[in-house]
């Protein structure tokens, strides 16, 4: 008889669920929409009801199910725990697992951050393909991270172990970080953060630069950056050297084979590296240096591949 | 019939081994020295034929020993393999875990970095007691450092995970860490470092200090803090500055319960936390926070408890 395996990710505005064979392989997915209202109570019971209704469809028995993983936006600890909630979806601490253990039927649950699964299905699927020691760096609106060390995702003690774009990198800042503190890798090397540097870059003289004419972002910094504009470099080169140093310390920390980075800066692709790499170099303990960077591959579907990897112990 | 487990925690000078029951109890413990010369290759036999006098005096049969967990300095991969050698004793790469599986007819060895079983053993018996996420720092005339996730070390890629000693944490420093780059955490958080700190306060102006007419030492340093020395206590402060900086980086990456501060510098005891903890809590990212500062237990002893407890699998 054949087994299935259900990989859930939780996002802002869409819930992306997936169907997996025991052996891994996708054979369905599909989104359905986050509810946030009344403290986004409704979310984990759309949850269970979608499941419940695709394994009606597939005809699939409850004790063909091995289990559902899922992740969610806040910190996650082993148990399931959602030790600070989750803003954005309006929730308070509650178990997320356990809750949707018990909506389904009895499924055995695993519940994780969504950064981490996400980079727990890029070690098994994507970018890291089998690499049991790997960062995975998301640059979008803010800096997230997922570490993977032993095959086994770095939870940590509530939940919010691979919180990498927070780690303090430079004392001169003086505008605060989303966090509360000044100076977080996040406020250099996010989109918005890209865009910062950008600005300051701008301001700073009037040498002649293709940014002055648009409107700041990421990408048009980057684009400007493959076109060979002098003050783009520059900003790059900024970027490049925020990142490098933080990844850095994080790679003297967990000695990873690959750093992978992901996100919307990441559509810049190849061309980010060589300003992070040179960085990188300079700033990691030399026995940590052979590091390959890679660019995430598993795009959106990196959540529901690692929450259904996490039930196979897909890495283990 | 009773089983035995043994921890052995190779050093620069002598080789410590600890007979423990399965039960995790030390039963016995004895030192027998390093013998470094022609690469150190009298090393490993030493230990095999120290164990198998220990068998023989104790009257223990081969099938009745678990295991033997052996520390080594240098960074050892998740196989045994020690990847970059072990400078201080004189060996080059290759594999300790199967050389004394060799050794003793087929004992099951697991073999570790030193200070990660140190940190281990601190997590199982000692200052951690019972802690899954844990990150040890030892300051001595290094900074090292060893850390527990889940339960587990995190090892890395190649065997130099925690090595925390080496992020790098000012970029204004002029003078060359051991391992090569300018401003490691290790040139200003080690007993060394301290020295250099002190020297440097010193020199840059004429206030009067008691530090001014004794040699220069980490512990003189800390005695005149707890005197009350202004100059020390400045130089305390700059101390904390680095190392609560650097912690609060490693507890973004691992998000550990516990931070253990061992190392001949940790001797100067609760007088150091004060000066770490609210530059710690000034940088680390929120969820974070909770950590417990704590002075590690069991000294000497760590390395000897860690490899056994890695047999025992203490911390799963």
């Amino acid at each position: 008889m054949s087994k299935y395996v259900f990989g859930v990710d939780i996002g802002g505005t869409t819930v992306k669920l997936g169907l997996f064979t025991e052996a891994g392989e996708l054979m369905d997915k599909w989104e359905i929409p986050t509810v946030t209202a009344d403290h986004g109570e409704k979310i984990v019971p759309d949850v269970a009801d979608s499941i419940k209704a695709k394994m009606a469809e597939k005809s699939i028995a409850k004790d063909d199910v091995i289990g559902i993983g899922i992740g969610a936006p806040g910190a996650t600890d082993e148990d399931g725990v959602m030790t600070g909630g989750a803003v954005n979806l309006g929730w308070g601490v509650f178990n997320l697992r356990t809750t949707l253990e018990e909506l389904t039927g009895g499924i055995k649950v695993k519940a994780a951050n969504d950064a981490n699964v996400a980079a727990y299905g890029e070690a098994w699927k994507g970018g890291g393909k089998g690499c049991k020691n790997m960062v995975a760096v998301t640059l979008g609106t803010g800096v997230g991270g997922g570490i993977i060390v032993g095959g086994k995702i770095v939870t940590g003690a509530n939940g919010a172990g691979g919180e990498i774009g927070h780690i303090h990198i430079e004392d001169d800042e003086t505008e605060k970080c989303n966090c509360g503190h000044e100076g977080c890798l996040e406020q250099y090397a996010s989109a918005t953060g890209v865009v910062r540097l950008a600005k300051r870059r701008l301001a700073k003289d009037d040498k002649p630069s293709s940014l002055r004419n648009v409107e700041l972002s990421a990408k048009e910094v980057f684009d400007a950056v493959r076109a060979g504009d002098a003050v783009a470099i520059e900003i790059a080169e900024r970027f490049g050297y925020y990142l490098g140093k933080g990844l850095a310390a994080v790679a003297n920390v967990v000695n990873p084979e690959i750093i992978l980075i992901g996100g919307g800066v990441s559509k810049a692709g190849d061309l980010l590296i060589p300003y992070i790499e040179p960085v990188f170099l300079k700033y990691v303990f030399p026995p940590c240096k052979n590091v390959e960077f890679k660019l995430a591959e598993l795009g959106n579907d990196a959540g529901i591949y690692g929450s259904a990897g996490l039930i196979l112990g897909a890495m283990d």
